[in-house]
Formats: C-alpha cells, sequence, structure tokens
C-alpha cells in the first residue's frame, strides 16, 4: 500500500495497522455495526466515490484503504489525487469497490483519517505556501493529538512540511529547566557532548540574543529561538552569520510567516498544523 | 482518581489507560526523555502550574494525572479546574507536584490531552451556550479523532453536550443506502424490530418532510433531520407535534445554531465540535 | 467468513479474532502440538467431517473455521448446516480438508468454540419452542462465561432469542441499589433523564405492582419484573396495559418459561442459556 | 491474593490478570457503567456478602477479588470461605467493601468468574466424592472453556481434582491418527522416543486389549483406555498387573463414576467437568 | 513456513510471529527506515543471497522469512541450507526476491535472527559431535535469553540437541531450597506426587552420592547430578544401575563435555549454549 | 527503579515494563511455578545474595528488580554494585528480601537479565579499557538480539560505551546500496537533504579513500569508514583533517581496537559487544 506522491515516504503498514485496527474496533465495539448487517445483503457489491468537498491537501489514504482492508481483505481502494496532492473542491480523491457491507462498516473510520490527515497535510500547506520562495522550511512539533503521532507527522510531509523530533528520544532539545538544573548553558552542552553519541543533534532554546551568541560560542550547531518576533528574529540571523541553523518558534500564523520567513531563518515550527487543524470536509458518495 | 464534576461522569482509568500509555510510549520511543535523563538530578523535586492561556472549558485532567503517574505513581496532580469548569484566561487549572524528572518527561503528554480534550469540550460549550433557554441539546457524533473516542465523547459532556451513539453496535441509524438496500422504509424497520431486542434505540434518518410523514407512520421514535435549514426544521416539528424525537444535524455553526435551537427540536447533533475543534491553550510553568 | 443463516449476523472477524487466536495459543503454549508435529508428515493432506453425536443447534462455525485458518490460510471449512441450523443426532455440520498436520493441531480449539457455543444455542432454542406461539421473546443477560461474550450473544442470536444489553454502557438498568442511592425512583429516572442522550433506553426494575406502578406513572418504557410468579405476571401485564414493554426475569426454566410466556410479557430474559449450558456432543472425524 | 487452600495453589496474578482485565473491559465497553455512574455518589462506600444460594465447592475468589481491585485498588475481599472450601447453602464465602460505585460496577465480572468457577469446581468435587476410597483420580483434559484453561485447571484442583495436560506442548498423547500416520505404534513410539527429551511424559491412547499390550510390550509407561466399559477396564487392569499408569477415558458421569474407578485404573478423565457443568448460584448482597 | 529439516519441527507461525513483529517494530521506531524510504525507489525489486561467512549449523530461517513477509507478503525466500544444516564456510543459506525496499528494510531483523539462532545451533552441536557415539544427549536449559526461550530452544534441535522443561510450569525439578523448605526429600516427593497428575515429570537434583541414593530409594525416576565431575559421575552411574534417568549438569564445556559422556550419563545440560552462544556470522548479499 | 550510576541513564520502567513482563510469562507458561507452589509455603520469607561468579561490569538490575516486584510488589532488591559498576569475582551485587514464593519463581528470569545485560556491559568495557587514553569512543550497532535492543543499549552505556542509532527511523546511512539506486553519492545526500528536517544526523559509509574525498568534498558531516585496517584509517584521518566525525567499523576485537583507536578516529562501532558476548555468570544465594 503506498498511495503517496513520490515525495513523501508513507509510514509502512506495519506501523500503522494498530491505529487503524484500534479505529474501527473503537467504532464496532462487540456488536458489529448492526444497522448494517441487518440490511444490508451478505454478497451483495457496491462502489463509492471518496471525493473532497471543499480545496486542499490530502493525506490519509493509506489509512482509508487499511480500515476497508481490515474488515474484507477484497475491497479495492484505487486513489486518484494520492497522498500529497492537492485538490479543488469536488474532486475526486479515490474509488473504492468491494463489498456494500464492508464499504459501509468501515467508512467512518476512513473518512475520520483522511478527514483529520488531510486537515493537517491542509494547513501545513497553506503556511507552505506563505513562505514561499524563501528558504525557510516549515517544521511541526510534538504538540500532535495522543495516538495519532507517526500519522500526523506524514501528514505534515504530505502538505510540503518537514519533520522535527519524533519523540523526546531522537534528538536532545534544551530548555531554560534543563539549563538551569544543569548549572547554566556550558555545563549542559559538555555534560550532554560526554554522553551522547554521533548520530543524535542537539539543538538549544535561546530567548534572547545573549543566549544566542553564548550558545553560538559554544559551537551549539542547532539553535530554537523561541518566540521572537520578526526584527529580532532578523538581528539573529545576522547574529549568527550561517554558524548555526536557525529555528524560529512560537506565534507562528498565516498573518505572521510570511515576515518570519523573509528574516532569513532556516525553520519555522508550528504546532497549530498538527493540535488545532480543522478536519479537511471529505465525502463517500456510493455509485 | 475522579476530577471532574459531579454531573460529567468520567471513563473509568481501566478504559483509558491504553490511550495514555499509548501517547507515552508514542513520545519516549525507545531510549526515553534523553534530555531530561542526562541533565535533571534523579532525586530532584520540582513543582509546576497547570494554567489556562485563554478563556474555555477545561477536560482531560483525568488523563494528564494519568500521564505523569504512569511516569511515577508519587506525582500528584490536584485539580484546582476540574473538568467541566469554564476557566479564564491566566486561571490555574492545576498544580503538579513530584519528581522534575517525570514531570519533565510526562508533560507534553499531559499538555497535548488537556489541550486538545478542552479544545473539544470549548467548542461544545459554545454551542450549548447558544442554544441556552430551548430544549434543544447539543450532541457530538462518530465523526472523531481515530483512537480518541472515549475521551472526546467525555469532552463533549464535559463542555455541556449529551452524547450520541458511542459506535455501530449500541444504537440503530437507518440512513439512505439501507433503505434502498432493504427496499423501502417500511421494510427496513420491520426488519431490525424483527431482529433487534429491546434495549437498541431505532433512528431513522430523514431529507424531506414526506420521509418524516412516512417514518412517522411506522411510529418510528427518533428521527434524524439531515440538513434541513431553520424554516423546514420548524415545518418538521409541527409535522412531529410531539411524537419523536427529533435530531436535527448538517451544517451546525456557531451563527446557526440559535436559529435551529428555537425551532422546536430536541437534538442538534455537530460533528466539528469532535473533528475540528482547535486546541485550548494551557501551559505547565515550573515554579 | 460468513456461515450463519441470513437472519443471524456473525460479528466481524476483526472482533472474533483475538478471541480464537487466544484460545489456540492458550493450547499450542510455548512448543507447540509436539506429538503431532514429530509424528505426522509435514505435506501430507487430510479431510474430516465435524458432526453431531447428538441433536441440537449450531452456533460456532465461524471460530471454528478460523481456529484452522489461523494455524494454516490454506485449510479449507465448507459448513454443511450452518450457524443457526437445527440439526439431528449424526448430522454433517461442516467438512475440513487441508494439511493433516494443521487440521490435528487446531481441531481440540476448533471444535470447542463449536461445543460451546453451539450448546448456548441449543439450551436457548429451547426455550424459545417453549415459547412458540406466543408473543414473547427469549432474551440472554449479562451473566456470561468471561471473555466470550460476544460469541455468547450470536450462539444466543443463532438459537432464536434476542440479546440484551452488551454490558454496563449501552443501556441503563435502574436496580434496587441504584434507587436507594439515588433516593427514590422519581430522582433517579429523573436525573437519568438530565443526563443521558436520545440514544440510551432506560430500563427499570421492580419487583411488586406497587413499584411496576410508579414506573409507569413516570413514564417508564422499559420495565424489567424481577422474581414474580406467572399469576403476579399476569396482573403486571394487566396493569401494565401496553404501556411499557415489560421483561419477566427470574427462575426462567424449561418447566416454567411457557407459563410465563403466556401472561403476555414481550421478554423472558435467561441467565441460564449462557451461563449453564452443557456442550452440544461434536466431533471430527478423519475420513 | 491467594485465598486458595493450602493444597490448591492458585496460578499467580501475573497470569490471570489479562482474563479478568478482559472480561472487565468486555463489560464495561466504552463508556463504561453508566447507571452506576450517575446514580451512585463519588465518595460513598459499601458493604457487600458474597453467599452460596446452593451447596458447592468454591472456587474463583481470587479472580473475583483481581476485578474490584482493577476497578479501585482500595476495594477489600475477605474470603470466609477460601477456593477449595466446600459449603452449604446460604453459606458466606467473602466480605467485600469499599467504594459503592466500584463494587456495583465489577459485581457482575465478579460473580460471572465466582459462578462459572465454582461450577466446574462443583461438578469435580461430586466425581471425587463418588470415586472416595478408590485409588482412582479424577483428571480433566483439554475440553476447556476457549480462554478459561488455567483458570478452569485450577478450579478442577479446588474441587479435588488433578490436572491433565494444560496444551498439545507440555506432554505427549498419541492416538490412532498419529499411529496410521508414523505406520505403526512401534514407529510411533520410537520416533518418539528419539526426538523427546526427558522430560516430556508420553501417553497412548488404545481402544482394545490388542492394543494394550502392544503398548505394554513397548514399554509405555502411560496408557489412555478409551471408551471401555467396567468390564474390560477390569480386565485392562489385570493385563497391565502394574506396570503401566492407566486412565480410563470415555462415558463418565455421576452414575459411572463409582464402577469404574472400583476396577483399579488409576486416572478417570472428564471432559464434563470443565465443558458442561452447570454455574454456582452465588450472590452479592449488599448490606 | 516451515524450512527446517524433518527431525526438527519449528514452532508454529503463531507462535513466532509476535518476537518477529516485535524486533521489526523494535528496529522501524515509529518513521520506519527513512534511509531507504527516501533513496529506493517504490516499484523496484532486487534479489539478494543469504550466506554463511563462517562454518556453522543454521537455525532462524523461519523468522527471517517472517521478517520479511511481515513487511511485504509478497518477498519469497527459498531455503538452500534449511534449519538444521551444517554448512561450509561461503555457503548458500537462502535466496530472497522481492520488493528492494522491503528486503533492505527487513535485512538487518533478518539477520540478527539466523546469525542468533544459528549461533545457538553451532554451539549445541559442537557439543553435541563431542559426545558422538555415547548415549548421552545433550540439553538445553532455563538459562536463555529473555524473551526468545521458543525460538532458542528450537536452535538448540536445529543443532541436535533435546530441550528440557519450556519453563517452570511443564515439569518440576526439586532443588535444595525446596527440600529444605519441605522438611526433607521424602517429604518433598510425596507431597508432590500427592498433587501432581500422571502427565507431569518429576527431576530431583542432587549433589552427592548419598543424596543419589536417597533418590533412588524413594523411586525417583529423573535426577540431576549438579557439579559433579567424570569421576564422581562414574560412581553416580554404578549407583544408579539403570534404575533413574540421569543428567549432568555443571562446568560443561567443550573440553570436559566428551570426558563426561563417556561415563554413561543419559542426559549433559548446558545453559552456555543458549546465553553465551557466539552469533554465526551471516551475511545479505545483493546480487 | 533508579540503580545505575547517576551517568548511566536508565531507560524508564513504563518501557522496559513489557520485556520483563514477557519474560516471565515466557517460564512461568499456563500453570506458574508448580515446583515452588507445591513446596514452599506461602506465608514464609527469605533473603538471598545476588554475587558476581566472574570480574565483570554489572548491567540489568533495573530489569531484575522488575522481575521480582512483578511477581510480588513487596520483594526489596537492594543494590550493592549499581547498573555501571565493575566489580571483582565473589562481589555483592544486590541484596534481595521478600516471600520465599516471590524469590524463587522470579530468580531465573531476574537473573537470565542480569547474566546477559552484565555480558553486554563487561565486552563493551574491555574494548573502553583498550581504547583509554584516545579520544576513540566505543559505539554499538543494530546487530543486537531480537527484542532486547533498548536494554542491550542501555547495558552498552553502563560498559561506558555510546549508543549509535537505535533503529532505522532516528537517523541517516548511507550505504552502497542506497547509493547504487539513488545513481551516485551526490544525488543520493542532495535527495536526503531536501527532505529531511534538521533533527537528524546524516552519515555515509565509504570503502575508500576516494569515497571518502568525495563525501568530504560534499560537506558530509559523519563517515562510516567501513572494513579498514589501521593503516587506511589513518591516512583517512589525515584527509579527513577535522572536518567530519569519522566511525571505524569491521573487524573490531579485543586485539585490533587499541591499533585502531591510535588513528585518530572519533568512533569505533562492535556488533560483537550485542549480539556475541557471554553471560556474566551471576548467581542468587539464599541466606
Amino acid at each position: 500500500m503506498n498511495f503517496a506522491l513520490p515525495h513523501t515516504s508513507p509510514p509502512s503498514d506495519l506501523l500503522i495497522e494498530p491505529m487503524v485496527r484500534g479505529a474501527l474496533i473503537e467504532d464496532l465495539g462487540r456488536a458489529g455495526d448492526i444497522t448494517t448487517d441487518l440490511l444490508i445483503p451478505d454478497g451483495q457489491n457496491a462502489r463509492a466515490r471518496l471525493a473532497a468537498r471543499q480545496p486542499g491537501t490530502v493525506s490519509g489514504l493509506i489509512a482509508a484503504a487499511l480500515s476497508f482492508r481490515l474488515i474484507d481483505p477484497d475491497v479495492r481502494l484505487v486513489p486518484h489525487a494520492p497522498d500529497g496532492s492537492t485538490v479543488a473542491k469536488g474532486a475526486l480523491i479515490a474509488e473504492v469497490e468491494g463489498s456494500a457491507r464492508a464499504l459501509l462498516t468501515a467508512e467512518r473510520t476512513a473518512l475520520n483519517f483522511v478527514g483529520h490527515l488531510s486537515g493537517v497535510a491542509t494547513a501545513t500547506h497553506a503556511l507552505v505556501e506563505q513562505a514561499g520562495g524563501t528558504k525557510a522550511r516549515i517544521v511541526c512539533t510534538r504538540k500532535t493529538t495522543p495516538g495519532l503521532r507517526v500519522l500526523q507527522k506524514y501528514a505534515v510531509r504530505c502538505g510540503g512540511g518537514f519533520n522535527h523530533r519524533f519523540g523526546v528520544d531522537d534528538a536532545v532539545l534544551v530548555k531554560d529547566n534543563h539549563i538551569a538544573a544543569a548549572g547554566g548553558l556550558k555545563e549542559a552542552v559538555t555534560r550532554l557532548r560526554g554522553r551522547l553519541g554521533h548520530m543524535v543533534v542537539i539543538e538549544v532554546e535561546v530567548d534572547t540574543l545573549e543566549q544566542l551568541k553564548a550558545a553560538l560560542d559554544l559551537g551549539v550547531g542547532t539553535i530554537l529561538l523561541d518566540n521572537m518576533n520578526a526584527d529580532m528574529l532578523r538581528r539573529a540571523v545576522d547574529l549568527n552569520n550561517g554558524r548555526a541553523i536557525l529555528e524560529a518558534s512560537g506565534g507562528i500564523t498565516l498573518e505572521t510567516v510570511r515576515a518570519i520567513a523573509e528574516t532569513g531563518v532556516d525553520y519555522i515550527s508550528s504546532g497549530a498544523i498538527t493540535h488545532s487543524a480543522p478536519n479537511l470536509d471529505v465525502g463517500l458518495d456510493f455509485i
């Protein structure tokens, strides 16, 4: 199952199957779809069209296809606008064909995945468009919806964004509390370098230009500039002078993102694209 | 763990623990919180305040408390504004105390739960407020975020709303496709009554007043009026004349809900309160 | 996999697979079927006939088929008397064909499912037959064997019975302790109606005709008459006069059920059909 | 948790917790006990008495205690008639004390375990009593209720019986099909001895005295005599002359067991004590 | 999937799938194989040869095949030297063909299984070879690598060894602490015989010839001789005079095993073959 | 539970509990520790000393403590030589106190963890010692024992080593096959940089000095030098001239590691420390 555009590698079915299975069981409960089971004949087949009811960027077809397949392995989902496509209102996203019972039973779960993940991809894509032409990349955060991180990170990629850490284990992000507890930035960075191998990136969060300077002096290669406005970010870019990778964070909206992108920062991170993206309205119409 | 206001019964820890555990593991990955483990001394304690950074209705403290407790059973979360409270910007929601490592390690997961579920509660509460003084109740749907249905349904209750079906197994909702496959509404209802016991509610979805009349003639006790405007809903209420419970569905927004509530329908269902509610901004500040 | 008669919708494989897998692992332990693995050649095929060694009503073929299939996806089970069939002693229920090793390894688990669930269906069917010609329907309870509720509820349907609640979450049943704690029946019903949506049935348990009258006066639509004899049940039916759905419960046996059914109650519930049904004797004979 | 009489070692909580947790979740579904949650005040405590409503042998208190404890760790169950006790009608089995909500929520699951397992223990004990004074021991089989083998095997011990194999992996039982496929009894036994270590018992099933003689000549130490009547069993015991351990199987009932025990066989196995034992009627009465 | 030589029955896929799935997820983490996903085209196929880089005995192909198949069901692994084969340096063990992405993604997990299990088989085979021509059989112990017992026990069989107990539940091994707590060997054996059925082997561990004599006098049929040298073992064999099965344990190395085997003991047990066997060096070379 | 020396952060109990639980269940099977349950009185307490029977570096006490605690929460393990300590033969590692049954039941699982992980730590420490005084750090690989990666990586840290990637998802390692499929090193690196965010390290594997030069010219910051001897490594270090971090891999043994460390490489990776480390002999002696 690999419905995404070539530049957006989807997570393996092995990784997302537990999520899809869990979502189906959450909906089927103990007795299953009693309305469908009692009213739809067992051998009846059906075809349906998955379509966008508003413009947006598609994500989640891989989970939708798995939703149908886990109910009935013979259901076939043919993507017309694969994950990562940007579609107009009314566009056909995919066609589904198979047992009418299976289609009706899995419909809501499939739509919940596509609607939610396309919402994330669409919100991401909007920021990416705004930052177009600058070198700034849009990245997500760990502010994700519980249980859906892997899929939301994928949806961000579908929207043209990049991924930050997947969790607290695959990279280091040093914040105020860590620095205070360690007895200062230098002590913190020294200790981390003394304990961590060469495959882990260390990023330090700074609130002021003084802190930025201190981090640069320590040779920190990746720095998060927290809650700075465009003006201050520009000065940070100047001060940095190309040494560290700079990430702007905090207060990123459709209105502010362009100005921030134009300051010259390398990355702009947004929690809203994962935690506050409204669903994309998609529907399944039986033919 | 029972932090909710008396009128909102929270789900048992037995039911939500797998979700919280899954969310923590999703964040801890394989190596755990490497930044915290390397920089924060093992025996150090800390206190932090969970506060609202914007006004809203609180939900999810039960999941936040469990997040901390699964990392360290000795962490204590004392709620100041329990689930179901409506709070002003800046209000203290809860205090957390315990191992500094545990607080930092579980912080993001706890906030992700409270932010998301308070967002759902706040969106629900806004509709409930708008419908105030009418008899109409706000209900959620099955358009929920995959994996979070139990908690989102609880957040709806925290916001003053009511729950519709939890899944396809605990009540019947007869839609167009079911009626067509069964050979007509009468055939569908007859078959369902012949097969289902007395503890299952049968609801029928209708698009027109003619369909409504047909359902009423069959003695259907619960009817969903799909995508009708306020004017048509009023005529449906007249036609019904108190016989069936009426639920209005489709196109419910903060702008339209008041007029719909005033038509005299009993329930108004909204998918947006679960699938498109933006996070409530909550933060954890260490003291 | 859908071996049941049209009027008995079986639970989805997605829901019963964990039970079947668990039962197989419980039997295979760590080393698997060492007798079979050491004595039966790997490529050898076999055919076997599943037959009833006593008359009864069949249930559980869906679980038996899954038992074989989880050991070897190429094993085929062809039902001759699908779930819901009533068969004579010696009747052929199904034929199984495939790897001899797989047939021997899964045999006991498959038979344990069919024997147990056919036992439940047979016990149900006996009550249904006794109540034949009356309007009374036989329903099961929550007195089920731990871990098997979904399948036992299905077996009850195979036997011609109906299902009561699947759990404590999908309908309300108000008992003595609840009424006492709430401060009276009126208070209890009022509170429930104030908190629950329109998709949940509220049933109240009563022991006396006075309590029945009180419940009817409150407009309760579904009432459980607990431990009343036929005479008292008849008076309850008179008093009800068609207003509420009446369920008789307690002391239901093959000897008493006819008289109770003739009182005019709508439902008769029995715990014994799930918790005390003896196995139906079925055997697998290799050809 | 160790409520059984000294001579009946109960399975570790680590092993039975998944079964108890599964049974609770099966009953709680998604929303939990909505009747209790809405009507019983959160802080209210209660006491209840678990009593036998008919005479029998107790088993399953360890699972009942765990049922309450998984809902609320503060509930205390004090056994008066621990697992393995034989009680009269009306006897107090245990007292339970704690949160009224927890008691009501876990009540049905706890009773389902105690009722079912005490049923198994009682059926076992009846056979054991009948065989009293002979050397014959009553043993169970693999004809168990799916998912409950560990607990049913324990219930058999509570009833004074012994356990046969726990599965197909912990001992060998050679049947007709195995012998045929291996090319004869001698070939089968030779192959097994050549492949299996010294910690695995090999039992061979025989239908005739000729087969018994062949097995004894091969030095087989444990032999199952299948479907032989008392007369034939007596001749088998004579022929054996103390060499092998003999197990009688097939057609064991309360009526036949005494005569079979008196033939001098060592073990008598019964599937009915696990697959067809009716529930023991136990009730929980709030004080 | 059944790649083993006829005399080594492999565990069912049902039993090992959780281990293989767990190992893959442990390697894929949350994001999957990002290097492969970004660099290898989706539709590209590949072939690779699994070869031995040093001589040894093969085990674990069944787990390797499952590793590839769980990533992509269309990958085919054709064994050339099935589990249980002894191969020379450079020998082709198997060929794998299918999606290049799947091959690269599952490669390390597949190799980790084959390398580890072939290491166990090779270490076992070395002891078996040393003991060749004597009646002594090499057996493993419970000193296994956590989580891999089923597969390690299989690897021991692939190496020509035999299995001891799979756990503490399928046979009895009475040690010093048990005897002391029971009040003596006689008391211990009497109690065990009074409580255990006929399908459980009782083995007693002895340190001295006096203890051996006591155990033989009690009719114990299986005796573990702990930490005795060859000389003392020979005296034990004499004293036993063919009555009990004797197992030598402790201090078994490639250097000592021959002398011990020649003492006439029946079994020689080694923990090192499971807990300290170095990996067999195997590689996967793309063609 | 935090028994490690300050400089080695152990994984959270939340992450290792499933491994320990799985290992216990693997040993307990279905019936539990039947020897102990039948011979050791229920209320009896015991104390035992965990001691090293050979010199080495300790790791795995956190898993041992959890093993005992999952059987009985009241067992206490007091570490004397916490994880990361280097001990002499005979040294006391920890004391355990609690129920005698629990100690005996969990003993083997606890020892299997400590023995295996201390083996890994000891093998790591030996390489670390050899490289002492140089700047080279010893790192592990993904050649780990299936199912134990998190704990083995921790054991490597206990031995003074560093961790490489935890899986294929948290960093990039570009090998021959990737480069070939991408159409060259430049294309591969360009594509990766275009798709990956700033928190992922990209390492490239090279076999020759020409490849090294090409990688350096592309600005690759982390380079794996595969299977180069000390002489060639020295030339690589010269060529690098401090630009990239250099990792030597392949053919690392106790004999070769010193010479390689003295070439000036930054990291030396070894698969043998995880996949081929012999157990450290540890024993539990009851007092």
